[in-house]
C-alpha cells in the first residue's frame, strides 16, 4: 500500500481524502491537552487521526484581546463569587453551525479587582532546584515552617474542617487520628460518578494531631498511622465511589503548601494535579522508607523545586 | 469596589465591558493545558484573564470527523515519514479575519495504515497500581527483562548510538563510561534556544556497559557513575544551552520503556512528558537511597502503574 502521506498534496484533494475517513472508536481523549485520539478507516486500513488544538502563540496575546470580542456568539457565566468568575466563550463561525463547536469553544477566568498577591500567584516565576540536607532542613526550613504556623489564625481553615466547623459535607470518613475530605480542586457532589468524572476523584486525608508538619518529621512511631490511611483511604473512597483501590495514587508533597501533615488521593489518570516526582512522594515509598531506616527523614536530602517568590530562602 | 462579575449579566452589555480591558502584560502560558494567564486593566483596577482551550468532546467526535473538513480553510503538511504525518489545520472564521488566528488551529496526526499495535499503542488501557517486592521482582520482573533482551535485535537501536553508528549527530557528550544524546521527543536543531524553547530541553544520559537494566540492579558501587552522570550531564547540558544547572529535572523510569539504565534530563518547566512521581525517580532520591542502605534497591517494595496492555504480568 502506498503511503497515504504521499498523496496528501493540495488542498482539494487532502479534503476529499480526509472527507472520506470512516469513524470507528475513540481510543483516548486528553482532557488537559485537549487531544483525542480516534481509530478510522480509510480504504480498507485502519488509520489513527490524533488531533490537538493549538497553544496560545504569545505573540498573538496583546492583539487577541483586542480583537477577540468582536467575534463572540456568545458569553456564558459558568460560576462567580466575590472577585473570580467563569465564562465559556463560543466564536462565531462561518460555514457550518452543525459542525463541533467545542472547536470555536473557551473557557474564560477573569479575577478583577486582582491585589498583587493574586497576580504574584499567576505570574510565571523562576523555579530552581534545591537539595535540601537534614541540616539546611533545620537551619531554613523549619523556621521558615514555624514563622507560617505562628501567624495568628493561619491554618484556622484546617482546623475549622478537623473540629467540624466547616466542609462537613465534604468529609467522607473520619476517625480518632484523622478524616479524609474531598480536596477543593475537585467540584464534585455526587458519588455516581461515570468512567469520565472517576478520573477527576481527588480527596485528602488530614491527620488530626498537629505536631507533624511535613515529612521530615515521620519517623518508625508514625508507621501506623501512616499504613492505616493508605489502607483506610483507599477503602473508603474506593467503596464510596465504585473503583479499584489500586486505580488510585496516594502521595504527600513536600514542599506541602501548608505544613499540617495531610495525604493525597487522586486517580491515576488524573491529569491535572502536582504530581510530579520532584514534588510528589508517593506514601508507599515514604512507608517503604521508614520500614528500612526509621529516620530516613531525619536524615536524607530532599531535592525539590522552589520559586523566587518563595518566603523559603536557603541564605 | 462593586464585583465586575455581578454586571456582566447580557451579552451585549459583557461584550462592552470585556472590550474596555487593556493588555498589559503575559503572566505565564502553559503550553499543553493551552492555557494563557494575562494581566489587564479594567476602571483603574487589574484584571487577570485566564483563557483555556475546551477538551475535545467525546460524544461529537463521530460527527466531527464527518463535518470538519467542509470547514477548512488550509491543510498543511508539518512533516510526514512512512505511515506517520503531522498537519496544522486551519479553519475557516466569520468576521475578523485578523483574529488570533490559532484559536481556530489545530495539529492533526494522521497514522495510516495502522498496524494493531499501533492501535494499541494509543489505546486507553486500564491502569492499576502494582507493589513489586524485591521477591516479585525477582519472579516475574527479572524473567520479563530478560525475554525482552533476548529477542533479537531488541536493543540494535540502542547500541548503534552507542557504538557511534547512528544519531551522532545528536550527541552532545561522550565518555567513557556514558553519552548524552537529544531525546527523540525533543525537535530540536539549535544550540540558541528562546526562553520558551529552553523549557522544551530533553537529553538522556546513556551508560555504556550493557549489564545494568534498571533501578533494581543499581548498588553501592554504581554511586560513582551515578554521581557523575548527574553532576557532569547537568554542566555539560547547562553549557551547550545557557541554562542554570538547577533548572533540570533529573530522573530515572521505573519500569522503563527499554532496559538499559538510561537517565532522563528535561527542564523543570517542560509540562509534556512522564515525569509523575509513580513512574519518575529524582537520580538525587537514587544516590541518596543508595548511600543510605546500599543495597536499597535490592530491599524496597516499589509502586508503579501497569497497564493490563503490559507483557508483564504478576501472577
Amino acid at each position: 500500500m502506498d503511503s497515504l502521506h504521499k498523496v496528501l498534496i493540495d488542498f482539494d484533494r487532502n479534503r476529499k481524502i480526509l472527507e472520506n475517513f470512516q469513524f470507528i472508536r475513540i481510543l483516548r481523549c486528553n482532557s488537559k491537552a485537549k487531544q483525542i485520539c480516534l481509530e478510522c478507516l480509510y480504504e480498507n486500513a485502519v488509520a489513527i487521526l490524533i488531533i490537538e488544538k493549538q497553544p496560545f502563540d504569545e505573540n498573538l496575546a496583546p492583539k487577541m484581546i483586542d480583537k477577540l470580542w468582536h467575534s463572540c456568539r456568545d458569553i456564558q457565566n459558568l460560576f462567580w463569587n466575590d472577585i473570580y468568575g467563569s465564562y465559556l466563550i463560543d466564536l462565531l463561525f462561518d460555514q457550518d453551525k452543525e459542525i463541533d463547536s467545542s472547536l470555536q469553544k473557551f473557557f474564560m477566568t477573569i479575577i478583577h479587582p486582582a491585589s498583587a498577591k493574586d497576580v504574584e500567584k499567576y505570574l510565571e516565576h523562576s523555579v530552581v532546584m534545591v537539595n535540601e540536607t537534614f541540616e539546611l532542613y533545620q537551619r531554613f526550613t523549619a523556621p521558615y515552617i514555624k514563622r507560617q504556623l505562628d501567624q495568628l489564625g493561619h491554618l484556622q481553615w484546617l482546623y475549622n474542617i478537623v473540629d467540624g466547623k466547616a466542609e462537613c459535607d465534604r468529609k467522607i470518613y473520619e476517625d480518632d487520628e484523622f478524616l479524609i475530605v474531598k480536596d477543593l480542586k475537585w467540584r464534585n457532589n455526587t458519588d455516581q460518578l461515570s468512567a469520565i468524572e472517576k478520573k477527576e476523584i481527588y480527596l485528602n486525608a488530614i491527620v488530626k494531631r498537629r505536631d507533624l508538619h511535613s515529612l521530615r518529621d515521620l519517623t518508625q512511631e508514625h508507621l501506623k498511622i501512616l499504613e492505616r490511611i493508605d489502607t483506610k483511604g483507599r477503602e473508603v473512597i474506593a467503596n464510596r465511589y465504585s473503583i479499584n483501590e489500586k486505580e488510585l495514587r496516594v502521595f504527600l508533597h513536600y514542599q506541602p503548601s501548608f505544613y499540617h501533615l495531610h495525604i493525597h488521593f487522586n486517580h491515576i489518570k488524573n491529569e491535572h494535579h502536582g504530581f510530579q516526582c520532584e514534588r510528589a512522594h508517593l506514601l508507599s515509598a515514604v512507608i517503604e522508607n521508614i520500614r528500612l531506616v526509621p529516620d530516613y527523614y531525619q536524615k536524607v536530602s530532599i531535592e525539590f523545586p522552589l520559586s523566587d517568590a518563595s518566603e523559603l530562602k536557603f541564605y
